[in-house]
């Protein structure tokens, strides 16, 4: 009835590519939740529904891990499916591959249903006639869950002041655009010899345009870094995010 | 023999779209460079021509004028030929269209093709077989030419420290991060009120990762702005751009 899984053929396009001739990941990323709006659409869960209900999905967590990002002018696909409803929650998964079977990687994502009236988020096995539960497929990927890790270093790393060019279509501040964050912490040197192997973000408050950032960063050995980026003027924790470099 | 004239047809992606749910001009930008190259590859002068002459095509001039941009999930084209070689110069065009035929805009761009053993552009009438002549069809778009603007305004209106997702494949800042420079001078009140409508830029050296460059600004009126970035550790300009807006 539903279509479980969707595969989305691509391409890493002219002008797609970072500094190394392969995908970047602000493009990547963009085109994961690109993959994933379009899914949710297909099966009734997208657009079209939120508009008519008043609601929208908000990424709560997400975790991307690559092998080695495709290069330049080289086929490869985004496949999506929907693993498990708990609650106000839902997983949402992804596989990246070559056209030869070649695994490029893998990716977890968690998302809440908000109500636009209430800014609650909507239980989601309680939707009406079952909700999306026909499309499930119980299957994950096999990358390790998302970790907990915290800065305990208050050193500043580095700063952001959210402007225009940062927001998406709801008026915050891209998701993505928080591991260009992380990302440009460290110099054009590291990114030669560590490529970026393993996102994973937990969304907090969002930003805005105007919104002066602090960004911290620990040292968590074996090239993994925990980056948190933080609202001085309220004092809260916009997004608390693990890098892993190769 | 050549095709004069490719159409690619494209469509508003999710996460593609700025603030105003419609095609962001960063999104905008790199597409038509894309369609750019794709064509330049089609006729023999893309990628492959220049890795096995050890040339690069290298933007020297770029403006785009957009009428409206398309909005989410929209369907539209880019359309793209080349006018004219003039010695180390060549004239590229764009039409943006919708699929009724409404025009969303034009653009026209200045390319050189760079020799990377002498740093030096070539000349474009000399290139064996005649090179790309026969693709040539010289046809306009109906929008003004480059203007000439300098900033003479000294008071800083912004800076921007150039970090690694800022770089394109050759390691210099992406043309089309420049664009985004100038529109982050302004507030997102002043977005919302006044969309961007035409973009000019003229490009003098490249930026580099590390690179600090401080934005110049001055008002021309009619919502015209003048917009110089400037690299003052060595003194020079990068980039003297027009911004349009509504």
């Amino acid at each position: 009835m539903f279509p479980k899984k969707t595969t989305f053929p691509l391409s890493v396009e002219p002008f797609q590519e970072d500094y190394s001739g392969r995908l970047s990941w602000a493009n990547f990323g963009n085109l994961v939740l690109r993959c994933a709006s379009l899914h949710a659409e297909e099966n009734g869960f997208g657009i079209t529904y939120m508009q008519e209900h008043h609601q929208g999905w908000v990424l709560s967590r997400l975790a991307l891990e690559m092998t080695e990002m495709p290069a330049s002018l080289e086929p490869y696909s985004i496949t999506t499916w929907v693993s498990k409803i708990f609650r106000q929650f839902t997983d949402r998964n992804f596989s990246i591959e070559g056209p030869d079977g070649k695994i490029y990687g893998y990716g977890i994502s968690t998302w809440a249903l908000i109500d636009y009236e209430t800014r609650q988020p909507v239980n989601l096995e309680n939707l009406e006639h079952g909700g999306f539960s026909a499309c499930l497929l119980e299957e994950v990927p096999p990358i390790s869950t998302y970790a907990r890790a915290r800065v305990k270093n208050e050193e500043l790393a580095g700063t952001h002041d959210c402007c225009f060019t940062d927001l998406d279509l709801n008026g915050h501040v891209n998701s993505i655009r928080y591991v260009d964050m992380g990302m440009n912490l460290f110099p054009l040197e590291w990114h030669r010899e560590h490529p970026l192997r393993r996102i994973e973000l937990a969304f907090g408050l969002e930003g805005h345009c105007g919104d002066h950032l602090e960004i911290l960063k620990e040292n968590l050995g074996d090239n993994r870094f925990a980056v948190e980026i933080r609202r001085p003027a309220d004092n809260v924790t916009l997004v608390r995010s693990i890098l892993t470099f190769a």
